[in-house]
């Protein structure tokens, strides 16, 4: 457990889900609770007698037992009331999926959230949001959403935006990410994000951490959160809100006041948290702190099947501030061994048929990672097979692939550079299929994957940076 | 057909394939000539009798019927004779798929190539590469590979890639492109990218131009043909080797000599072809000439189901030099009927639950089309769902969101303006096959499609600095 005030809230004995319906749609908070297998759940709507399976209660006061969480999913101006039976109720925490509140722009609306963040106080109880999707918290049988991974593992994220919590909860699960908490926060009246950066420090069972931050009212304290967190802890933070037109619409999304961009990098930079550029850009960096891909340098091999792909793939290492040295003649000696000549390239990038045969692979990748001139591979493994083959034989060579990659492992893991696999996603659905199978075989051997060659390198370029940073400001 | 030396090379009454064999992989040229249509195709291979029911010849000589192009799938050390063949059989084109030649930087390796060269032109035969896949014409029943559409279209590309070929021609496909010839030149020893680009302005069946030069012996040569092309005709324009370090590769890819970027982005510039940075970016620009997304201005309209996604698509679209305007006061006021107040917004980006339920996004688009601060629209239908649906419920959602925009198509199209879908891939695979399949019935209305909001911004930002720039040099 940590030693945290938000522990407790994060272990609740029961949940009550206010506004639970069984209309479809109506009973999503109740059935990714039942999914994840949360202990004590006590559905509320006093039009409803069963939902899922559940006793519906007509409101908070008729529940039998103790409620520490409740979620409320009531319109705006039906919260007041059912606040007082939460108090009276002894309810330490309350989420309010309901929205109607500041971020509408509207006086009274502002007004209303006033009078429940005081009420609230004056009761006790924590509140997330209003305007969010709470809590997913695996350990404890929390969730918002059907299709969360039900194993926990070493992931914060703290998202002021349920698309994003979404997003990075299902995207980052398919790249091998498991979670210890996911908080999405809305309007961050009172739990905001400086509080879970603390929190994330604080808490064992988070290793790496992600923010996506749309603005606060104190952004002093957020940043001296950020330093003490990233001081510690890897951190990945998206800020959105960067631009005039993105400002804007953080008003309308969470009632956030964004600050310019340059006070965010400068923030971010002191900190020594990684800023990037989107969600995708988020879990990339989580994917490689999680699945060990820090290089000790910039200096970078990219291996592929095909001309085009390593002329490109070298631009945009190139351009993303990565180099591709010259292999040593050992190296190239041994490569030229193990690739024909026609059609394939020795040098870095490799451009080799191993890709495309699968057999020698494994060697060839040995090879290169042994190389002194090198820090990390970068390995593209997935291509887009369009209608060209035959779905067995396809699958066949993947197999083979796959074997060469499982024989190679734990020599590359000796050798101890990153070696960073792409496997691109189509909207062919072979193709998906197929990629999306070699995907999760890959990650359960414990590669770093990307879905992009530009994607990989952008990611082992902010490692190193972020590695170098850190090795600097180390005491001593 | 095109007034044009290049026009017959493009509809040969026969093809062989010479190297032809029946391993797996070896009859790959056969396979996809025949999958095409291609009327009279003859195998060449002195160890076979027989492949996919086609009677094999042992050399060109001794096939019956004239032969006009020849696919030459042998290694480069037998080239020499089978030359001679081709030559006394009357052969008009040969297209090498055959490498090893200047591309493995080996000095007798790159005297074999000048004397192929020399003495084809002596035998009056034109070349394609070597290093390289040839010729796709689907209304000519050629083709190098499975699975490429055997329905003609409007756009023609160049790749000195043969993976680039290949990539534009599935990917492309999967996005609505069909091709009028797509030519993988690799080293370019007789045909090359200046002669294709006079051709192109030359073919009637081809309106959009895509190009993939890693650089040729001319320059000048090409920028003359590529201002000649561009000023009749859109092109899209990806240079291999803008880096140092892909400039080097691309000696290896296609012993080419990259030239600098500054060069190329001052050439392109000038003739006003685009220049882009990726063979999906040259696929979006194609899909944007070809389902009319030229815009008149750069004032764009976002509509997303999700705040995060309405404050990123806004820093996005913002960060690439489009412009989000406020709606006017008619437009906000219409909208505010269609959408509830709670959790979505009516200013610009607009984000409205109609996207997530289906209902009302008819009268939402063309609402937001008919605003006169705007240019064009860009609107993300396709979200990951993860596993946080019912499958038959999603689809059915998506089924109402499908109908809406049906129902919209000839309204927005009366207003004219571009409205850009989005539809990001994913490796999920229930989300794949669900928007792999909403992507192909949004195409068939007619509408532009895209995988990212950055990527649908970025083309429209330069489909209107393009517009602007021709409207400019427009005579008198």
């Amino acid at each position: 457990m940590a030693n945290h005030p938000l522990d407790p809230i994060f272990h609740p004995r029961a949940v009550a889900v206010v506004g639970a319906s069984s209309r479809p749609g109506g009973a999503n908070f109740v059935s990714a609770l039942i999914e994840q297998g949360c202990e004590t759940i006590y559905p509320v709507n006093p039009n409803a007698d069963e939902i899922l399976g559940l006793p519906v209660f007509p409101n908070l006061g008729a529940i039998p037992g103790p409620v520490d969480h409740v979620i409320s999913s009531i319109p705006a101006d039906r919260v007041e009331p059912m606040l007082e039976d939460a108090g009276a109720k002894g309810v330490r925490s309350m989420h309010f999926f309901t929205a109607g509140f500041a971020e509408t722009g509207e006086s009274d609306r502002l007004a209303l959230q006033q009078r429940i963040v005081h009420r609230a106080k004056e009761l006790n109880i924590r509140v997330f949001g209003p305007n969010c999707l709470g809590l997913y918290v695996p350990g404890s049988g929390l969730a918002f959403a059907s299709g969360c991974p039900t194993d926990a593992g070493p992931v914060a994220f703290w998202a002021q935006s349920g698309t994003n919590a979404n997003t990075v909860i299902y995207d980052g699960a398919l790249r091998g990410l498991r979670f210890s908490k996911v908080v999405s926060f809305g309007n961050a009246v009172d739990v905001n994000a400086a509080e879970l950066c603390r929190y994330a420090l604080a808490d064992p069972q988070t290793e790496f951490v992600g923010a996506y931050i749309e603005g606060l009212p104190d952004a002093r304290d957020l940043f001296q959160a950020l330093r003490e967190l990233a001081a510690e802890k890897p951190v990945a933070l998206l800020k959105g809100g960067m631009t005039d037109a993105g400002a804007r619409s953080t008003r309308s999304h969470t009632a956030s006041l964004a600050g310019s961009g340059a006070i965010w990098r400068a923030a971010a930079t002191q900190a020594n948290a990684v800023l990037v550029g989107s969600m995708q850009e988020s879990i990339d960096m989580l994917v490689g702190w999680r699945f060990g891909a820090v290089p000790q340098g910039e200096r970078v091999a990219l291996v592929v099947g095909g001309g085009g792909l390593s002329v490109q793939g070298s631009d945009d290492i190139a351009s993303l501030g990565l180099t591709l040295p010259d292999l040593t003649v050992a190296t190239a000696e041994r490569l030229r061994e193990l690739t024909p000549i026609a059609g394939t390239s020795i040098r870095n990038p490799v451009d080799t048929q191993s890709l495309w045969r699968g057999d020698d692979l494994a060697p060839t990748l040995e090879t290169i990672a042994a190389d002194d001139n090198l820090d990390a591979l970068i390995v593209q493994i997935g291509t887009s097979w369009g209608g060209a083959m035959d779905p067995g034989f396809a699958q066949k060579r993947q197999d083979r692939l796959f074997r060469e990659l499982q024989q190679a492992t734990p020599r590359l893991a000796k050798i101890g550079k990153p070696v960073a696999l792409v496997i691109p996603t189509s909207h062919d659905p072979f193709t998906a299929q197929l990629s999306g199978g070699l995907l999760q075989r890959v990650i359960a051997l414990g590669y770093p994957t990307f879905t992009s060659v530009p994607a990989a390198a952008r990611t082992l370029q902010r490692l190193n940076t972020w590695r170098r940073r850190r090795a600097e400001r180390a005491p001593g």
